[in-house]
């Protein structure tokens, strides 16, 4: 791709989606849900500050708001990059495979490009969870008029995690099984998942409560 | 706003959502979440036709692929809209209510802003219900290697249902009890929500099932 993803317009990025191009795709739209979510994060904390329940709360509202500027980056970031190596990764299937020679080269490029394919997920779901912590933090101090944009950052940000999730777990299986990143990926997408729900349904019943 | 929300590059309107200005906000973010949803279910529909699994689904899957541009077009359009009327509601907030006839003027106008920033968000709801309903067909017969963008379409799709029916709920209480949208609304939201947790469920576990 020659322009990068994020200097797209929002229409144009939405049509490269639906292209039979598989690139970008899934990963890449988890980021930017992510992306989103951590964007709304921050909207929140400037609605909030300056208000009453910001009281006492500042120090948390300003570290909360310059989290989500960094996650925010980050995301954005991680969709380009996410495009970028399922593109490695497809390029480097293409590669001849005629020769022994040309085999080990191939199966040492795919392998290459595969083990970034999947550490790019693992850093958007990693990032992610980091967003859905602010969220966390700020659903009970926001502004009680923008805790429906709390609880959509939360949603945003829990289908980032998941689907990044996906990402890494269809990428899995292709890793050699010396590959040291494929433990440590499986273990920590594990961990990741093994409390989305609960956090997921703690969240939004706090907001459920204020929205009352 | 002086530009479509659409033309705005991915990276401004990240940058858009995260400013103090609560528009765009949640709904616009719901609303694009739909809108990637679609894309990706347009994607694997796409990575799809030709291959083995497509034989004897080819009309379904071109139904599902004429329903996803439909829905993305206008996830698309409702993003805007969602910006805009709540553009409307705070500008009209902001009338003069020094007389009683300013003070009248000013609560029709409300209301009937009102009334739109509910309708928008109930409409997102509905789309996002029906991409869900696409990935749905999609999970069993997707080309295999892109099933993890079927499960991304699905928690994009699910985030966008969510995050709509929280811009619905937080608006109701504010239309009149003798609005017909109020109960509604009401009803149509709670109708998505009670099957949704369930339908993500079933699809996440089809999706796990062939990520083995």
């Amino acid at each position: 791709m020659e322009q990068r993803l994020s200097e797209l317009s929002v229409r144009t990025f939405v049509e490269h989606l639906a292209t039979s191009d598989p690139i970008p795709g899934g990963g890449s739209a988890a980021a930017m849900a992510g992306a989103m979510a951590a964007a709304l994060v921050h909207m929140v904390v400037e609605l909030t500050l300056g208000r009453p329940l910001a009281e006492g709360n500042e120090d948390a509202l300003m570290l909360t708001r310059r989290a989500a500027v960094a996650w925010q980056s980050e995301l954005i970031n991680l969709a380009e990059l996410d495009a970028n190596a399922y593109g490695a990764v497809v390029r480097a299937r293409q590669l001849p495979r005629d020769t022994d020679r040309q085999r080990d080269a191939r199966s040492i490029q795919v392998a290459a490009c595969l083990r970034e394919a999947t550490r790019i997920p693992v850093a958007t779901a990693r990032a992610a969870s980091g967003v859905l912590e602010l969220a966390e933090r700020l659903a009970p101090i926001g502004n009680r008029n923008a805790v429906s944009d709390v609880g959509v950052a939360a949603l945003l940000a829990v289908a980032g995690l998941k689907g990044a999730a996906l990402n890494v777990q269809i990428n899995l299986p292709h890793l050699s099984e010396d590959e040291p990143l494929r433990a440590e990926a499986g273990t920590e997408i594990e961990r990741l998942l093994s409390t989305v729900d609960e956090r997921d349904r703690t969240l939004q019943d706090a907001v459920a409560e204020r929205l009352r």
